[in-house]
């Protein structure tokens, strides 16, 4: 019973949390929520990166309407307070300032400076602190931040689009247009969400794509070619618009402009192309093929999440075989006009919830 | 000649780093210029924690009045550009975006990302880098960030004001009153630009202070309390003003309101101190007395600065005697009426400059 009414408050923080979404990053998203006699009487999220956390905002925000009743309320929140004094004092600090005798918290802050001190802190303060009860939840919801945190490397999410018969490009150079428009915009909703995209080099010569997020709103995400010759044509539309491109060669090459060469070792090529990534402090990335570069990333199980677009009614007489996937779990399907669209999460990954 | 020109435009991205001051911890200060035909067509720093860097306001700057200069200019800036993807694109990407063909900085980045990383993108781009010029000045405008990075630690900084014949405090319970109000003055800016004071538990209960920085601008210090037994009577007017109170202890103790305990092993008590304070991000602290604390941060060579306040006439009988530094250098004297102003370097130590 109790864990119910914990459950859809942590809820609700998880909600505003992703409020949050496009504008905190590099940190977590986070939302809180303060309950007196099964009431809320405030809410906050971490709204901007630098600026106050949630705990402040919902604390403030209980203060206008209700300042006596919070020494005698409930906090939830999506993730564990902070401990340390950064740009702004820490949340376990303020929970205690303000006599809070209990929090509810949706997981553990693994970043260094947190991590188990802001529960610890709490507690021996006397305040009464639950977990455990949307863990999984909680993590999913910053499995990106999780992700390249404790791995040491970006939240890898695989993108393809096949057709009923699982082809997803033409043995020709026509390229194979395969999703509907409605599909088309939710992808560009994906690549907005993500830091980075990337294809292999057959894929951006061939396709020509633009590789940007014209068709939604929000920060482009930045380009990554997968190039081991590092020979790409100037005139590629990808190099024309915006925002930076990555291309991850074994050979030199000479920067110019918004393109970026990055040389790793053709022995260690995903692993010193995913450390590099983490140096650059991005946090996730969408790969969207070719199928090569897809295959590449299942066989070294190297993925978080993939997601599969199928026409429901088109087949292909020939063509490039879509990659299969290993120790895959099916989250959701939703169909889309004439496109299905699967979300899978790889089985050996922790940090995967059901959001997509 | 050259490098004197280079000196002149760092030492004015030195200035507009330290307008930054208080309002960018835990990110290093950061000033930049962009200078054409020996003309500044573009200056900025790093303003607000979270916002954007100095590079950026100096670029858009100059894009106001001389945007067909500056592909013909040559940037200077007061540390290493970004090569990272955080909560803004890399400054190093704009750099070479805009064709700006020499870049001088005034050091390297230590920070994990960008060390190095800044250059080696400028270069690999054809932009000519120049190194070395204002080197120790430019980490000493940084000496907090860089010391808490580099050495796991706190900057630490030593005071404490002596009679003419070095007496700090009488030796019965009375306090000692040296300062004059100006000096007095000087130490709540001390204060004030700094993360956390500290004085020893003899000194909190004898002399009583407030520990705050009330006759200065800008966000009170932390307050820290080095107590083995934890015993502090809770009247003590330290207890009183808003900011947080870390007490250090061997022993337990219950945490309330802004008041904190953290319990360390005596055996290894100022280390393990100092690791708590970098964990809790804590990147600087002025240690305020009394003998005995002072004296053991002198003897374990943990100090990074000295700053001696001595009345130039005042002599006491008897009392406390001051405790004495080893390995000083002087860096500078001033006069405050009565009071003289020594700011000692530690020479054993590396990220020190004239600064004081």
């Amino acid at each position: 019973m109790e864990h119910t009414v914990h459950s859809n408050y942590l809820r609700r923080c998880f909600q505003l949390a992703q409020l949050g979404a496009g504008n905190v990053a590099p940190n977590p998203m986070v939302g809180a929520v303060l309950v007196f006699d099964d009431k809320i009487i405030g809410e906050g999220y971490h709204q901007r990166y630098g600026e106050a956390h949630a705990e402040v905002h919902c604390i403030n925000n209980a203060l206008k309407s209700h300042p006596d009743l919070i020494c005698h309320s409930t906090l939830y929140v999506s993730l564990e307070p902070c401990s340390h004094f950064g740009k702004t004092p820490p949340c376990a600090d303020l929970i205690i300032q303000h006599r809070i005798p209990k929090v509810v918290i949706g997981c553990r802050d693994s970043f260094e400076a947190v991590n188990g001190r802001g529960v610890e802190r709490l507690r021996n303060a006397g305040v009464a602190v639950v977990e455990h009860i949307l863990e999984q939840e909680a993590m999913a919801l910053n499995k990106r931040f999780f992700t390249f945190h404790q791995l040491k490397r970006p939240y890898i999410i695989l993108k393809w689009a096949q057709t009923k018969n699982n082809v997803i490009g033409s043995n020709d150079d026509e390229r194979l247009l395969i999703t509907s428009a409605v599909t088309n915009r939710l992808v560009h909703q994906w690549r907005t969400e993500e830091a980075a995209i990337m294809v292999g080099a057959k894929t951006a010569v061939k396709d020509d794509p633009l590789l940007d997020n014209r068709n939604w709103y929000g920060n482009p995400p930045v380009k990554i070619i997968v190039s081991a010759s590092g020979n790409l044509p100037g005139h590629l539309k990808l190099f024309q618009s915006g925002a930076p491109v990555l291309v991850f060669t074994t050979q030199q090459g000479k920067d110019e402009g918004q393109k970026r060469f990055i040389k790793v070792a053709a022995s260690d090529f995903l692993d010193a192309m995913l450390r590099e990534l983490h140096q650059l402090q991005l946090q996730s990335v969408l790969v969207e093929g070719g199928a090569q570069l897809l295959k590449s990333f299942i066989d070294a199980g190297l993925w978080d999440e993939a997601r599969v677009i199928t026409h429901t009614t088109m087949v292909a007489a020939s063509g490039v075989q879509a990659p299969r996937l290993h120790n895959e779990a099916l989250l959701q399907t939703e169909i889309f006009l004439t496109d299905e669209v699967a979300i899978y999460k790889n089985n050996t990954n922790h940090f995967i919830g059901s959001d997509g």
